[in-house]
């Protein structure tokens, strides 16, 4: 069993360097210098065991995952992502835990330079807490009242997966290759850092879905005063998800209200899709128009054949998750 | 039952307001203007139930805590605090519980301006993160390295209240007024912030007793290369710790290993004395010189009898205590 200061030690051996780190984890707080003339973008969200991720999740999946949904927040802003602070409360001090959980949390950090500076390890139910920190010039970041009238709305990947992964998993589990690929979906997600980078200057408003399209999409349209026209069958579908035979409206309601995507969805004016189409060639992700922004308010949802649609279950709340 | 936005938009609602913050809550991230030419000063803390405070704490108490003992960390590096944000995991989204928690918070908030501007609320057993942000001129920031062969050991207030409320509430709870004032000091400590900003440029090491004088010291001695030499009966006692009518060794025990003070204990030279009781004046906190720092490595304790002293139990680890 270790304690509190060797577990530490194991994570400050792990750190990525960076030059505007003065002084790194070991001291009362950290000391930054940030870059001059920049905005400083900061995000935090907490995982909690059987919450944010199912119990059976790899130490290493939730080393990841941590700070990947934070990434992601940064990446719905077009930031570029700079430093981290993590709190790990733990039900006991096991180096072994810590160890693989910084194997996924440090493959992460190491894609994206991103230096852990800071935080705490604790004692109590399993729960990650993560801040992260990011740069961007004034006005450049992408922010969700920022979306007009005639914008298209986008989507990068295929949403649903990760919903899928899980009803997969509380139904008992993954049965075959495809949907342990699903599973790695939920697990591993990939902020889209690189996309978020390249919209500023082309993206209106950029969001991530992290619970859920219509509930994220709901939030652009409040923020912004407009209403979103979603064609719900326009939504890219993974081969993994489509291989595993869903009712179409199960299908949908998953991608339309399903979390833990991370894949952003932003709004563009119409001149801007070739533009768009080459940063996210450039990105390496996939992005897709699924819908557009009109006068009024709200998100309303329509399939192929003109019909109005509604999910089985509406978004993604974690108190009601 | 509130959800999660509502519960959001209560916390948004009360937040102190800052020109800095160009961005708060409410978006992917939050979006923040540094001074120029500073440093940022980043810590982070998580208040667990049952590890960092007892079950029965008031909200309002742990509201107040979970920002004091982060604002204390910036108070130990003589910054000055900006910003925070806050990761509230509750077991049930009770808007009554978090109003209590916002009164408590806000409170310490508004002495500071300290702008909430971000974080999120999730679901869990209770727990709350805090991360905070501060400022501090280059060079001026009070390292846990910086103790030089010579320097005298001062600590602010009283240590001991905290781990004497600590164990009368472990006994069954306080008996009396007096027992009553020290659990305040568990529940509502202090950050010594005003202090902190007075001693650049007066202190050398500079720490917060989180873990208890001995602990802390011990963290200021190894970053530094140094041994202290602690007068344990040099600590003072606080009336109420005193109307405690403990053992001398136990009481000792309770001010050298007690964690949850939240007081500074910092190291200086001789010539200094004069300007750090003025600063102390000033700060509205009384300061104590305790020891001196020789050549060596460690911390060791005498009593005004001139024996070597132990305590009882040492050090405070998160993940025993």
């Amino acid at each position: 069993m270790a304690g509190e200061f060797d577990l530490i030690d194991r994570i400050r051996a792990r750190v990525v360097a960076r030059d505007d780190v003065v002084l790194g984890i070991g001291d009362d707080a950290a000391l930054l210098q940030p870059p001059a003339g920049m905005q400083l973008v900061v995000a935090m969200d907490t995982l909690n065991t059987g919450i944010h991720f199912p119990h059976d999740t790899a130490p290493a999946d939730i080393g990841w995952k941590a700070l990947a949904v934070n990434l992601s927040d940064l990446a719905a802003m077009g930031a570029t992502p700079a430093w981290c602070t993590l709190s790990l409360s733990l039900p006991e001090p096991d180096a072994a835990w810590v160890d693989a959980f910084l194997d996924g949390f440090d493959a992460l950090a190491r894609q994206h330079a991103v230096a852990l500076v800071g935080g705490d390890t604790t004692r109590g139910p399993l729960s990650v807490c993560v801040t992260v920190f990011g740069f961007v010039s004034p006005g450049r970041a992408l922010r969700r009242d920022a979306t007009s009238v005639g914008d298209e709305i986008w989507v990068s990947g295929t949403p649903g997966d990760a919903a899928e992964a899980l009803a997969q998993w509380s139904a008992g589990g993954a049965r075959d290759p495809a949907l342990r690929a699903l599973r790695a979906r939920l697990d591993r997600p990939t902020p889209r850092v690189a996309l978020g980078l390249r919209l500023p200057g082309l993206a209106h408003a950029t969001i991530d879905i992290s619970d859920g399209l219509l509930a994220d999409l709901a939030h652009v349209c409040r923020a912004s005063g407009v209403r979103a026209e979603l064609d719900i069958d326009a939504v890219p579908v993974s081969d993994a998800l489509r291989a595993a035979g869903l009712e179409p409206d199960t299908r949908r309601t998953l991608q339309a209200s399903g979390g833990d995507d991370y894949e952003l969805c932003f709004t563009a004016p119409v001149g801007a899709r070739d533009a768009i189409v080459a940063a996210a060639l450039e990105a390496d992700v996939s992005v897709t128009r699924i819908g557009r922004i009109v006068k009024g308010q709200g998100v309303v949802a329509t399939t192929a054949d003109g019909e109005l649609w509604a999910p089985v279950r509406a978004g993604w709340d974690h108190f009601s998750g």
